[in-house]
């Protein structure tokens, strides 16, 4: 059976706490359901590459909720509820700042009668962000208690002020299989550096997710940045608590060159500073758009400082063997095609589409699995029943 | 078998009328019509909560078609739709007044070749909304008789400016559902009231919908508001006729507290003159938006004049023993959380929360039922083939 | 068996090039692909008229990408989908112009990840619509043999610059049923003219789609428009060897009357001269709006100049019997109802409304063909299969 060892790997974990629960942080989770994530992620493309449907529903809803345009995200959390046999409906409130707590509470509740999962992604306000998700699902969950909603809509993060789970696990699956296993990656050093980008305010939640994750692994983690671009303090403390569990190691560094060197990973991205975020979601509330304006030439200003933050074939040159695997979450500022200066050079980006796109293709998979794992009581069984269940995802 | 007491239900009802037909206003409607759709609602949501499908579509479209923004009747037309086999296709049409009569006819068959249902929501100009929606029905029932549609699309009316049917027959399930059957709602209060709102324009349709519905169970219905605040004279007259028919009651006040007096129920809820409905549709029509703005300055101090009309503690108290059910069709303007002065006290929402979300939970319900008896010629037969089928809606 | 005449069609014809492929152009297809693209949308329409699903996938995405808001294509889109299976998810890009081909390569592939078919519409600009389904088709092409995608979506053009093969094989497609079989049609006339509307910028692919096809049926295809409203030079040409090719004509004349005199089928509609569309796709490409408002107005008043091209009752009465087949995509500008003066009288449109309609209604099962063609492997078989499972659209 070609279920068997991802069955296997599923029998020895801890699942206890999964089914009717919810993904909101990585480090909130169990290496196990970690572990589980994958196993199932596995499972689900192995079904779909043999042509077996790995649909659980029937009929049933996906509702997504997006306060920012987002093309990759929506067709992923599309894809992964088509998978399953949920239809997504959107429901778009716009970039406004959340209203009331009754109006979460409510609208929670009026979308989510026929709602098996709900999908979030609020990166836009720092503080803000997680906070909102977890009003939504003690909402819903109240709902589910008190008889107003039938099934208990369950939560992925799509992204967060914090983390971006189904970023960071993409990722992670896509290192898994390109090292041969999760047991390699253990002592290997990824570098997750800043890089220049010519645009302004991007998130903090990959960087965050990043090395919030790695240093799960045993992996040695080193996060370096121009002075002045931090990731949350807290996020610093939670990787550095975690690569003690787990026998890596966390660095900190102002030196991209000292992050790549010896690297056998490499995530060069831009961010923006998070006391500057802080800072834009302040003048957000207050409705300050002249200083959100200001703010924002100020920080461009501050970034253009930094165009040497670049992943050049110099810079791969320092990294194990010239040869560190490139990562990204895309779409990256390509220099010289997407902007004049900026993340990467063109020679760089070209020798890795192929890696880049792959990486991207494990998170429709990672969003299904944590559907899947939230929604089923016993996954082994079921996943042994869809094989043996055998309908064809498409007739040929 | 499960379904057995709602088939029993049903054997009873004349449903000659239901098969390949629409629904527009709850009183062109059969009695027996309007206790089949409960029927079926309930039959409905019984199979999903045991986890039966109730799919009787494996493929097909409801269009759903709104002139305005709507979170919840467009969810709920997509459970209900998704719960059935259909999926939802909107088409946008702005809020610009209907075009010419060619284009609406051509409309309405180009988007309907695999439509089995059309709901449409169009409160927002008196004298249009059921107007249009009847254009849309002869249309595609044009087009069905002429061989270019395979299908005869039947309407649901998710809200036009003369009745609410959705929302009123859902409000009713509740008040059955609260009260232990439809039989002792005879001779109840109910209290249909305008209360104060800062905003302006809401629509009539729910308080019309509410006494045209409520009078044909024998109830005790009273409209009351502030003189100025009619609602459509027809619906009045409507709303009499059923009172004698059914041996209830139909009583006008301009006093919130006589409303309230021994009242089992009440509905105090804003909504905008007729009259100043009917003036604003004028105005649309000229496209004359200085006098919308000023007519919409007029009806906001109008209204301001009764900051009195309030569902407080002290209003519920002369309520039946000071417990009457609390309804509204939801958003509420609650004091103090949402507005500074609106239609209820947060006490008594906050009392009432969870029987108001129930209340809600019935439209899915109530579309579905909708759809299903204008869709199946037996439906008897077919609960009882969906139980006997028996397809799980998920898998656990 | 009800599939067997179909079938039998199929059975003579050359499929070797179907499966996993795409449809550009027409005029690239082989004969027997255009008549399988026929024999199987008359049997898509059969199944679902005896209530028997034609679906082939389980779930899967199509994904549509629309440059232009498009009620009609969004809908057939849709439709076909639905009735095979799929979901479909919405790309919007706006109206920009493409970006630079990274952002091509990339996108294609990330919304693609469970896509089975990408549907798109491109009409705009000149020289820009079909390259860049062409950029899609060879970005996704690239993907799947990199294994990054697990399936290969294939491309249904919806509306490029050069063609728009849905429309003209839904028009042709009617014409073979008014005419009793595609036999019939060799030797008839048909009279693909320009005509007047007072609005501006119509796209040219459907007469260049038109004549494009028309011309390899063995018709007599008269192409007829005011001077100055020249067709695509290069479509011209393909219209002048198909004729040769198939044994039918094809002329060119600036009289409408010529045209319609002894036609079989009339096809007056508006478009914007050629040159006038490069010149404006210029414009934009330089982004000079003070430009392309100027072009706007010397455009129409170029049109105004004609307004006796108009399928008028006296132009009707020329053609054959004076009872040729009013063609029209739709929507028409109808002389007195949708504008003062437009492309054709009342009286005429009021009379062929109904096969008008019927016109549109080939449409989605044209594009349910194209799909199921490129993705089943064995068409007759898959019909025969799909006619013996005979799975219930909708139960009854």
């Amino acid at each position: 059976m070609r279920m068997d060892p991802f069955i296997e790997k599923l029998n020895g974990l801890d699942l206890s706490d999964m089914f009717e629960n919810d993904f909101f942080l990585t480090w909130e989770k169990k290496k196990d359901e970690l572990d589980a994530v994958f196993a199932v992620a596995d499972a689900l493309r192995c079904l779909r590459e043999n042509n077996i449907s790995p649909r659980i529903f029937d009929s049933g809803l996906g509702i997504s909720l997006f306060r920012d345009n987002s093309t990759r995200t929506r067709f992923s959390f599309a894809s992964a509820c088509n998978m399953l046999g949920l239809e997504v409906q959107d429901l778009d409130e716009g970039k406004s700042q959340i209203a009331h707590g009754e109006t979460i509470r409510e609208t929670s509740n009026m979308i989510s009668f026929m709602a098996d999962v709900i999908g979030i992604r609020d990166d836009m306000y720092i503080g803000k962000g997680n906070a909102y998700m977890h009003r939504v699902v003690d909402a819903v969950k109240e709902g589910y208690m008190d008889g107003i909603l039938e099934q208990r809509p369950t939560l992925v993060n799509l992204q967060c002020d914090i983390d971006h789970p189904t970023q960071s696990m993409a990722d992670l699956l896509h290192m898994i299989h390109e090292s041969g296993g999760v047991e390699n990656l253990r002592g290997k050093k990824i570098a997750m550096t800043w890089a220049y980008s010519p645009s302004y305010g991007k998130p903090l939640s990959v960087p965050q997710g990043i090395v919030g994750l790695m240093t799960r692994m045993g992996m040695d983690v080193t996060l370096a940045h121009p002075e002045g671009y931090e990731i949350m303090a807290e996020v610093e403390e939670i990787a550095k608590e975690n690569a003690k569990a787990s026998g890596g190691k966390f660095t900190k560094t102002n030196s991209m060159k000292e992050a790549f060197e010896g690297a056998d990973f490499v995530y060069p991205k831009s961010w923006a500073p998070f006391k500057a975020m802080e800072k834009r979601t302040e003048l957000y509330g207050a409705g300050d758009f002249e200083g959100i304006n200001k703010l924002e030439k100020e920080l461009l200003a501050q970034n253009a400082l930094h165009k040497d933050w670049e992943c050049t074939e110099e810079m791969m040159n320092l990294t194990k063997g010239g040869k560190a695997l490139y990562l990204h979450c895309l779409p990256a500022d390509i220099t010289g095609v997407s902007c004049k200066a900026g993340e990467v050079a063109a020679s760089v980006f070209d020798r890795y589409r192929v890696p880049l796109f792959k990486q991207a293709s494990f998170k429709p998979y990672i969003i299904a699995s944590m559907i899947f794992l939230s929604k089923v009581k016993d996954p082994q069984e079921t996943l042994a029943m869809l094989e043996k269940r055998g309908s064809r995802r498409r007739e040929l």
